[in-house]
């Protein structure tokens, strides 16, 4: 692995990032405006009680749509304690996944754009939900999140005292942590 | 699939979910809200580039940890078109997941819990995001989601006028739909 990355970095490739290929982007982004607007996608069908399946296949970017190489499919569902039957992680397991990859991969990307070399970044996040608030108890408990925390063990090339630094370059990039801190309008209606 | 729904029905089972263990579920944090608090957990590891691996294991609820039945383990990843290397959903897809999950899952539960008998429930999502935010060249474009769209498509045994009303209790229930629309403060910090 060492090796390989040593091989990379005569590419051009930095913590497994194309940085030639990243600062291309960003030059024909800053051309053409349009080109940085993309689409993301999901299709689910329920299958039974808390069972139910996400099918990610294509998104749209650069103007155009594109299939991904393979159609992923994931499966939620809650545990027996909360009247599931276990088929998969619930779904507010599934934010915390896309808030915990999405600060990781920013921090990578942007890492390799400033230069700096990462040997590995591992987090663990816990959140807070009262379930007064999805049960209807209490309409003084909201549904969500009360709160998230996450927390980086980082080993880079980079003093001790700038880690501080590197940790937030993953919140402050982040599509998914701009998301959920700040909130997205989300239209829910029927397919007509 | 009918004849098994038809036999759960008389076990008090309605639309997969034990309704008589969601009303004790109700009736027990009434009378001990503590026991409603959870906490919910993800550990995610860096690979390469924009591959990262996040793991399910446990969560916290009813006052002690509760191991899942499977560790689950889930891999993000960016398309090659977004520099990564395709082995898996992106961290934006897997918002996406928790939210078509959550809002499916809250409306099939509070619909059992009205005596509302589902036949099948299918969404599509789609959420647009301007990557000028994340490449850090416009400071006026947001990284994250600026609106994302879910549409359903439901069968149920209720009048086609009631239909709208009922898709509105996925929306007004979902601890995911609540988290993103009005936003959760997140602490990112270095593990000490």
């Amino acid at each position: 692995m060492k090796a390989q990355t040593m091989m990379k970095e005569e590419n051009h490739t930095r913590n497994g990032v194309n940085v030639d290929e990243l600062f291309n982007t960003i030059d024909a982004v800053k051309n053409s405006p349009v080109i940085a607007r993309f689409k993301f996608r999901a299709n689910n069908q329920w299958i039974d009680g808390g069972h139910n399946r996400t099918t990610i296949k294509d998104f749209y970017g650069i103007q155009k749509d594109h299939k991904h190489e393979a159609t992923f499919k994931l499966d939620a569902d809650e545990p027996p304690l909360l009247l599931g039957t276990g088929k998969g992680p619930n779904p507010v397991e599934y934010l915390l996944t896309a808030l915990a990859a999405c600060v990781t991969t920013s921090l990578v990307f942007h890492a390799a754009a400033k230069g700096i070399v990462l040997k590995s970044v591992e987090s663990r996040l816990e959140g807070d939900i009262d379930l007064r608030g999805f049960l209807g108890i209490s309409k003084d408990v909201r549904k969500g999140y009360q709160e998230i925390r996450m927390f980086f063990k980082i080993d880079a090339d980079v003093p001790q005292q700038q880690l501080e630094e590197l940790v937030q370059l993953g919140p402050t990039f982040s599509p998914v942590f701009d998301s959920i801190t700040r909130g997205v309008p989300v239209r829910v209606s029927l397919d007509k």
